[in-house]
């Protein structure tokens, strides 16, 4: 706590004052560009891997970047995205997941239920990430395995995601895109899902910037 | 997006080597420091305002910083507590509130039903704060108004905090301590609830480093 | 009531004899060829539009043939979909819908709050329904709005029947496919969505008979 | 899925003409006799074992014809009773069960949570079933014992229809019928509740044709 | 607050020990006679009305004597009957309603959403009261209105009861008795239900203490 | 049932005249002193332990009286508290637990899950007494630790009760007093908690009758 209260410290004296301006201008609203929805574990900082300042991101964060599906009780995940595009008008929403995630180790390995039965709970809107597991990858173990589960985990959020009204409305007329991405820890990398070709692949070679999501139906009636 | 594709591509080829040696120890697990609760805004950034490198908070972020009580559906906010307490150790606990919240905005103003229906609902875990407003704060109105709210809402989510039961088990006996933070977007000072004089103040006269709270109750039997 | 009696009585004398044989195989076991989830509409047989004898359809229907999304409570639908695809390996779902739908109109027009209070709650799995054809179809009225409401109910619903488990497992892969169809009352018409030109088309023109979904992602890892 | 799509060329040539006049009629709206409550197995042809013709039955399909109880999150079967009754009109409901079911089985025979995580959960609107089968039923076993777990989760799920608050206010007056049916796929018998005798007896036998159901209770207050 | 600690000091001094064998008995457990849910009208007290001793009633006491069906959450009405049949032995179960009751005056005149949301939340549970009173009972109003009400709640929730597996295993075989009664506070009478005659008679008539509820259903299978 | 009979022919008779008076004056309404949340135990009868008349306790029973969260679906603890506070107007809410508690044995003990499903459910308002149990009283045992428990239970309980609106409103200005109290059934004595030394206490020693609770936080915003 100590090192918390001197970077507190550190920061009212100096780190405010070298962005002072952005700060003032944001104390009137906030207008970011994107939605980042990406797991609580500390060694994760969006803004530093997206070389992002403060106002470009509305983040949200929980254990195992979850989205529990429309409809499932109360949860702040859907609330969010609504929020962010509805009341902000961001038209990105981004899920991040990551190597070596505690959440997709439980998810994998099991056997949480007794010591954390919250998390145990929690991770029942992976479950579809689980069965997935169970079911294609067998054949591997390890970080490699937890690596598998996380990627797959950001396809089945992405899944959920599509359950919100508010998505459901805006993808299916491309007026709103979503991203898959899965970052590295180990070497700061990150990958992007490619829909094209059903793998991840380097952010810089897939996100071109332009918003090309095509319509996935229009609405041409059967009669 | 394209801002952030550049940021990805600055951070791959610059900011990740300033850090190199950190995020290759941290590939191998994280410690932090304590568990950080606050909300999606982007004006917001845990790392930026505590000056904190990655592996030193796990980071909750939801609308309005809330935490639904213990046994509200499947949240993962009770889910993220219990693995940082029992999984990573975390002794620290912060829920941190921010002034111009467009949730304490919407908790106070009401009249988001129709329009932000999925954030409306997940504001009721906001009720407690909403009806203290409405009862002792009448004389306020505007950003004064809204930062009362605030105020009250990091205190009303500190006592939902308390209903978890890796929370109330070690909170009874001083094993962890919960700090309600406030952080002021416009001058980038952070203000710490004291509990002995029932008011929030600056962070970094009330948070010493000292972990202090006594239990709450002992457990002498009636007989 | 009296018809009813009546019906079964025809059906004990003549209706079973006629295939007398089939129900004795029956008895043993079923070996459906489709799940297929439609509408409790009374206008509606699946039996008789698909020209199909007991045993060939694992039937599921409610009003507005919805499927709440994976998590949401202890619905029916998802518990059937499992059954149909874990325990008699089905391999094809089809959400059925069909024009002149009672439950779309209300999705469309609303205030059914008061009169219906189960029915309007139930509609809730539709939200997303209903928010499409509120941006996107305003140009349309009457029949022809509900029938465009009911088409984009059959994807919203398949969109929902991705988040349970056992679908997003194999749908991943190809090993189940998974149909849109609109019955037309009015001609006896059946249309099947074609994804490959996001429309519904004449059903004998969109499904050949060949089990094709190419799977959504494959299993490279980001390293 | 080819002889589906051969059956639906087979209906849209043939068998829609044979009946045309009526679903011309059919399709300016629906006037259904009933509400029929069944299993979502495949061997179970509402239409064919109660030779009606479509228009007849306002039917509702899943996993084990179980009925929520009212107040139990947001199911299905509450909406579609409610609309047969508020909306159509219907005065008779019945709940028709079947030997051989499978879901029957489950309930009888448990472990099944592993294999069909959602089928376990969803079967415990027939936990009155198990609870009954388990003190009254030791005695038998196979066939016998799914089929007398059949028909006692026939009443069972009568008992929760009365919980719905459209139920409960006609049934008390005498306005509604329920019906409890069984039927015999290996013999195409069906048989209903004969609440005076506490028996499942030929349904030609127990079912005249009246309306007979006494109120149950009438208005006069205490004082 | 003040008459309460020293009704406490009474009772301590003097009304202990007026009964102390019975309190030192009770020590090593209770058996009590019935299982009694009222309403928390302080106006009501079980032991006085039926005149009996500590230990002889297992009390649960609601707002408007409610007993939300099984399956609706978790709520502890349903934990109580299964704790007093299944631990405790008890046979007979009393619903008691009573006259004047404000939760009926809330069913029945509504408008209490905003001022009582929680309470207003809660009589869903009495929703089928509300439905009956508002098809039945137009003819009357006042204290005449809400006794009806109150009359018809005790029904309701004995349909309620039904439902719970304890119940419903134990009811159809006349293993156990439930008993609605009504308790008129102006005179100090209490009527009880008579299922015979469809009528609230005073309990002394109908209660002759013979358990003679006859099974509702018996075990002879369809073949 | 015998007994229960006889005592309400008694009371009719007899104890009603003895308190007619009060009666007469209840039937107008009620103005309880206290709301009193206890457990269902038939040995404890609250207007007997405190001894005070009908109309002075507003009574909500439970096993193990137990306060489910705010937010915890649709519970009656809530409504009754609201309805005491809000409608009733009163300012003392009690949370009595009591020594020999079969609800608080469950919680130590568990291994109630099979044969007592709902008990063990409901139970689970009751996880942070097991956690902290577990965590902190390893050294005791049978009785003793069932004290323990019940005590811990108390305080669990009254946090919960914070998350009221209704209650944290008020109780954050001392608007409203709670009160925890533990019923030794052996000797019919009453404790209450003490903040101010962290302990159970007798009664008389405890609450002195004043209105003390002082404000937990005050308006001062940050600015
Ligand atoms: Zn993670
Ligand atoms: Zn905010
Ligand atoms: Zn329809
Ligand atoms: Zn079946
Ligand atoms: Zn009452
Ligand atoms: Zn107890």
């Amino acid at each position: 706590m100590q090192n918390l209260v001197k970077g507190v410290h550190y920061f009212q004296n100096i780190g405010f004052q070298q962005q002072q301006k952005l700060f003032e201008q944001l104390a009137e609203g906030q207008a970011p560009e994107a939605c980042f929805i990406t797991c609580s574990d500390s060694r994760i900082d969006p803004n530093l891997i997206t070389n992002s300042a403060p106002g470009s991101l509305f983040i949200v964060r929980n254990v195992g970047n979850l989205i529990p599906c429309y409809g499932t009780s109360n949860n702040g995940e859907m609330a969010a995205v609504e929020y962010a595009v509805t009341a902000l008008g961001v038209k990105h929403i981004i899920v991040c997941g990551h190597t070596a995630c505690g959440a997709m180790r439980a998810v994998v390995e099991g056997g949480t239920a007794e010591k954390l039965p919250a998390v145990t709970n929690w991770l029942r809107h992976a479950d579809s990430t689980g069965a997935i597991v169970k079911e294609h990858y067998q054949h591997l173990s390890g970080a490699e395995l937890i690596t598998a589960a996380a990627q797959e985990n950001v396809l089945v959020q992405l899944e959920h995601l599509r359950t919100a009204p508010v998505i459901a409305t805006k993808v299916s007329r491309g007026q709103i895109t979503l991203h898959g991405w899965m970052y590295k820890i180990e070497t700061g990398q990150i990958f992007a899902y490619d829909s094209a070709v059903h793998e991840f692949r380097p952010v810089l070679e897939v996100e071109d910037g332009s918003d090309d999501e095509s319509p996935r139906y229009r609405s041409r009636a059967i009669a």
